[in-house]
């Protein structure tokens, strides 16, 4: 029987450790929650109608159609047995029972991380994140649906607080959010409108930090606040959320002082936790984790005293030479290079060759604000405007899995910087109340 | 003051009527539940992974952005003042009170119809159906599910409850359903799975009367019927459901023998029934409604006792020369012209002309059974296979609305034909249970 791994997640981590064993003798399972490959970098693109679910998202059986020796597996993890080496699956897709455990050999988990609320998961409700498919879709629908209730209301406040977009968080995701809400108000709604003004639109982001972009290097962050202001953003710096609920959002600032804004929707971009199968590891094998819930794994990614599990991607801190666990950003080519090194590293050791530690090759850092405005550094080269958005584009694009999806993509792309367009601007979860009126008609 | 026309539902019917009113000296208000306009003939490619949900969809926004006399709003209708010549609105969006009523010069009532159940309201829950965008939503993902399922079980007989589809009702939907589906496991899901075979998977298509497809001469019902089987569907004419729960259909024929068939997944393509606004007008101006809900209309399409108010598509009959009430199929060509009539009318008693009444010019008949199968009556020719097919092809191309889908509709098409493939194979509408794990992965 050949050697079996399991890998447990279908992002760029646990894709790109199987695309490493395409040559080893191995059968691989890909187990996931969901049934499709989501194209995370771009997922905030859904929120804003600028693309549509389907071009983001890449079912995980069409990718592995022609690899017979791997299985894909709709399922959900409950937990793990180190020493039988099996994964338990939870009840799932209406079966009276739990799957059969699945044995491994090799077990990849690459489980990613979510939005964390800080300890306030009551603000979820009123707060979306944009870093799930379900999620952002949502969002779409939120936010559209603010322009559709102005444009029905007489009260200049209610009207107002409909048209304010608060978007917590100024790290890439938040930026990206920020300068896309405020094209779509001051450009892509224009003219869609009778009773209001979606110029009026106000979009505020807010983070406790100093500056944007705290990632990238001082200049370049002042660059994209201005790109931002330029935008309409209203950029809120050094300021906390003490509060949020259906109708607003309450910060503070460094002196207590605190304000309330009237803003019927929110996004929350803020922190991000590990999954909660890095504690399950990190409880089965003593391995240390960290405040995010990341699970601290040694110099080649695997599990302290457990060299059969690898666990990589932004649920994990490495162990450097030095004893030091280090945290690499959570962006997709630290999880693209860690399902590599897992890959090789499995392969290797079927080989009976070692593999030296996991090394990060850091590309660069690149966010985009709006069309035709970016930020981009790539080793002592600091690019903004237009050349780092073209850079953004074409870096983008290239990675977007799949021929179809890459090519549609790109025609829409094409199409909407010409015209302006946003064409995906449909509420499809609508709330209860509107799905299903009393009364079908 | 402008004549104000106020139209409700952005449909086939809708648009053609403000189409028909553009350079009339008219000020527009046009009523939908829903942001976009939906191109129904293609919503059930949406339920089997075909097409994107945003490829069949169109804001209604973005239609009438260069029209300012026309104003959208995203609202449902409650009821009619006739008197007060007012439409009511109810409580929408999260607001704290109902927005003002809409007053009217001219009513224009396109609202359509929707799925009835027989009286069944039950089977509802265990039998979506593919008219609402929502629901074709909902029908891919459990479609997906059923696959899904029976991969990761081992109990034979439950598998093979995943892998039934049963199809209720033989219509040009219920044709269409089947034969997709029925494609989609013999053809595009092979090879995607491992420890089953989705050729294995049945599709049957129920129905009461004994032919398919019976608004088509008998000729062509019997090739439908054939492409059908051919494509590996299992055509149950003469039987009637009487009953469908989580687990199974059961049929009954006509000596009264029951079967049980047991099937996860079952989608309903049977009767339909008019909007509620229907029996509202009707009970408001005392005019006639059959037993479908439809109400009865004058032959110039306006409300008997009410020349102000036009209602039109699937939700009327229409009263003939002879007193008879006539009822058209519920199919687009019909919403379109009725539509564009009623504009018309509109724009000629504005001039002081009189207009005659509505006539039904019947360009034919269409209904698509697979890749490259469909048939096609069009005055007395008849036709089947692929020139019915490419007929059917252009002509749903050529009707949907937007350069951009048309674009985009038309590459994932010939990719798909000559790829088999179904890129729009994602599953979002996760029940609770999975999209709302205890704890964020």
């Amino acid at each position: 029987m050949s050697h079996r791994v399991v890998v447990i997640g279908g992002g760029f981590g646990g894709l790109n450790a199987i695309q490493s064993l395409r040559r080893a003798s191995v059968e691989i399972t890909l187990i996931d929650r969901r049934n499709f490959h989501l194209f995370q970098p771009l997922t905030y693109q859904v929120a804003t109608g600028a693309l549509s679910p389907g071009e983001v998202a890449y079912p995980l059986r069409a990718i592995f159609k022609s690899e017979q020796k791997v299985r894909v597996m709709l399922a959900e993890v409950a937990g793990f047995d180190l020493d039988a080496r099996q994964v338990h699956l939870t009840k799932t897709l209406g079966m009276d029972a739990a799957p059969d455990p699945v044995p491994y050999d090799t077990l990849i988990v690459a489980a990613g991380s979510s939005y964390s609320y800080f300890g306030h998961e009551d603000w979820r409700e009123f707060a979306a994140e944009v870093k799930t498919l379900e999620s952002a879709i949502a969002v779409r629908a939120e936010i559209l649906r603010g322009f559709e209730a102005a444009e029905i209301m007489d009260d200049p406040d209610a009207r107002q607080a409909q048209l304010t977009f608060v978007v917590v968080g100024a790290g890439p995701t938040g930026v990206e959010m920020s300068g896309q809400i405020a094209e779509m108000a001051h450009d892509t709604l224009r003219r869609n409108f009778r009773a209001i003004d979606t110029g009026t639109a106000r979009v505020i982001m807010v983070d406790a930090l100093d500056r944007v972009l705290t990632s990238f290097p001082e200049s370049l962050s002042r660059k994209a606040q201005r790109s931002l202001e330029h935008l309409g953003v209203t950029v809120m710096l050094n300021r906390t959320v003490v509060g949020i609920d259906d109708e607003s959002v309450t910060v503070s600032d460094d002196g207590g002082t605190t304000e309330r804004i009237p803003a019927k929707t929110v996004i929350w971009a803020a922190g991000v936790t590990a999954s909660p199968l890095a504690r399950q590891l990190s409880e089965l094998s003593g391995a240390e984790i960290d405040r995010a819930g990341r699970l601290t794994v040694e110099g080649d990614l695997t599990l302290p005293g457990h060299p059969e599990v690898i666990a990589l991607g932004d649920m994990v801190r490495v162990r450097a030479a030095d004893g030091a666990p280090v945290t690499y950003p959570g962006v997709a080519p630290v999880a693209i290079q860690q399902g590599h090194y897992a890959g090789k590293l499995v392969a290797d050791r079927l080989k009976g060759r070692a593999t030296s530690p996991f090394k990060y090759f850091d590309k660069g850092n690149l966010a985009t604000i709006g069309r035709g405005r970016a930020v981009a550094q790539i080793r002592f080269l600091k690019l903004s405007g237009l050349p780092a958005w073209v850079m953004w584009l074409g870096v983008h694009l290239w990675y977007l899995i799949g021929f179809q999806n890459r090519l549609l993509v790109m025609i829409k792309w094409a199409i909407s910087f010409f015209t302006h367009g946003r064409s995906a601007r449909i509420i499809t979860n609508q709330p209860a109340e509107s799905v299903a009126p009393p009364t079908p008609r």
